[in-house]
């Protein structure tokens, strides 16, 4: 039994993958690969947050549809989100009325819900399951910092919360899919004592150093057997930071190879400070970037390592620390 | 494949269980049969958020020193509760360094993690998992209704959000054990556009019997197969809501086997108004009642269903219904 990693032994196929994402977001450099970019983020809602739920609800009917799984044959939907009660989440998955399972692991709950899926599809207990997150700037900011009505400055620090979405239809359907899930490394909780809610690179890279170890340790692998070990939301500040803990445990860390999902959705001319962040970024780039670049034949392998940073607005208020946690998948390229 | 249930192989064993409450609990019908019934309910800390967090975390800690289990061999922790972004169950975690996932089910978060060990462990995954789950009367009025320095007065459909927590250790050990997880029931969220989150009993009633009438189609078992049916948190009102929807389905409900949670923690006198309810009420109640009563050979089978009730203060505060979700735990006496 390995530390804190599972290996699926089924062949897991990543069947059907949506994303969409905000104008921001579509304006930025992997704008042309996400499947839908809003030209109006309120989504003709009346709330933010209603609009974040409409969001993830046409991402998940999005990647049902392109999976051709008709939404009553569906046998789990496992999401999250950033947002107090997972009301995004919650209310989606009231629409499609199919078994349904909340997760919460801040921006890393995407690759979470892959983990969640993949076992209890590998174990035979679901046939297929989607596994989503979603985000979205206006909620996140009124919810975790200030009301966007204040017009706070934001520090150099701070990250930029992604209005996105996606969503990954897994099955074990033998015909050939994009990509496979091969395995997951469940994070600790770690916290180097950061109490910036505007530095959750800080907060968040000794989680990520922590899980990738973990998998390096676990499965015998390093960079080397990877074309990529991306990282979700540590931004630019973040992903150096990252590379810092890696060396300092005496692992090389190839540039080449270490890329970062906050760090590539927006341009630095977008003025995104250090980078995008939540859910919706992880799961966006996830299914919009790299499972594409997987099934273009691109990389052969991939180690998907998406972070959370384990803050509540009560927790910041009551100035405590911000706990960090990561969780990885392994992607490989099918066949 | 089952259409929401999932049974499990192996024989998974509820090693150790552990429950802790708060006075007031301690001082109901059953009181005498927690683990710890705290004197006060601040623990010692600064905060109520943190008090909440420091009980789930000596709950846990307890279980395991039960369980015989080191802390350093728990292979996944999974844990929710009721606040914003999970708070004290991330920062419980923090303490353990183990594996962690964190989910959120309202308050059928405990059923839920139960459900996700038990797939972690049957699947080979893991070779054992503590589920946990808390809520504090303190921390939950001023999340989701109001600060309790405002005096506010409570409507009699009101419940009561439990200041306790519980935690299970589940492993596949051959020794005997108290009871067997043998199964579980993954709900899906159900709305019947209640908006009062003060009547969460009628919020939650039909997700139960939703959960209730999936668990019987998919086994082929009903109320005769059980000695108890015990849900989570509907309270006196919600029971009965709950017994008139499932007779409307055509299912007679034997009144003396179907038991609340809720409806069981507070008596009348107390003043709880609808009942007792928070992810802790059907923790506690399962981990120091229910797991009883089966160790003691008093029940044979048992199908414990936790509900939620899908609210957040946002959702609330923006004239939004209460969706509603329930998942059920089949415990089977062992041997």
């Amino acid at each position: 039994m390995m530390k804190q990693t599972i290996a699926f032994n089924r062949r897991l196929a990543l069947r059907a993958r949506a994303s969409c994402v905000g104008p921001k977001e579509g304006q930025g450099p992997l704008g042309w690969c996400f499947d839908r970019v809003l030209e109006d983020d309120l989504l003709g809602q009346a709330t933010w947050e209603l609009a974040e739920s409409e969001m993830l609800r046409r991402t998940v009917a999005l990647c049902l549809e392109r999976g051709n799984l008709p939404p009553d044959k569906l046998e789990l939907l496992a999401s999250g989100d950033l947002l107090n009660q997972l009301m995004p989440s919650c209310f989606m998955a009231r629409a499609f009325g199919r078994p349904f399972m909340g997760l919460y692991g801040a921006c890393s709950t995407f690759v979470e819900a892959m983990i969640l899926c993949g076992a209890m599809i590998d174990g035979g207990y679901r046939r297929n399951a989607v596994c989503a997150a979603s985000s979205h700037f206006c909620t996140a900011e009124r919810q975790f910092r200030s009301p966007l009505e204040l017009g706070t400055q934001r520090p150099p620090s701070a990250q930029w919360t992604a209005t996105a979405a996606g969503a990954a239809l897994i099955d074990t359907d033998k015909s050939p899919a994009a990509a496979r899930l091969t395995g997951g490394t469940i994070g600790r909780v770690i916290d180097y004592e950061v109490t910036d809610a505007n530095h959750m690179g800080a907060a968040m890279a000794p989680a990520v150093a922590d899980t990738i170890l973990a998998h390096f340790a676990d499965t015998g692998r390093d960079f080397r057997d990877f074309d990529r070990v991306i990282t979700g939301d540590l931004g630019w500040i973040g992903r150096n930071l990252l590379k810092a803990l890696l060396e300092e445990r005496g692992v090389a860390v190839p540039d080449e190879k270490l890329a970062d999902c906050g760090a590539s959705l927006f341009s630095q001319e977008q003025d995104p400070h250090a980078g995008g962040s939540g859910c919706g970024c992880v799961a966006s780039v996830s299914c919009g970037y790299v499972l594409r670049r997987i099934e273009e034949g691109a990389w052969e392998r991939v180690l998907l390592v998406a972070s959370g940073a384990l803050l509540s607005p009560t927790s910041s208020q009551q100035g405590q620390s911000i706990p960090g946690i990561a969780y990885a998948a392994a992607l490989e390229a099918d066949g």
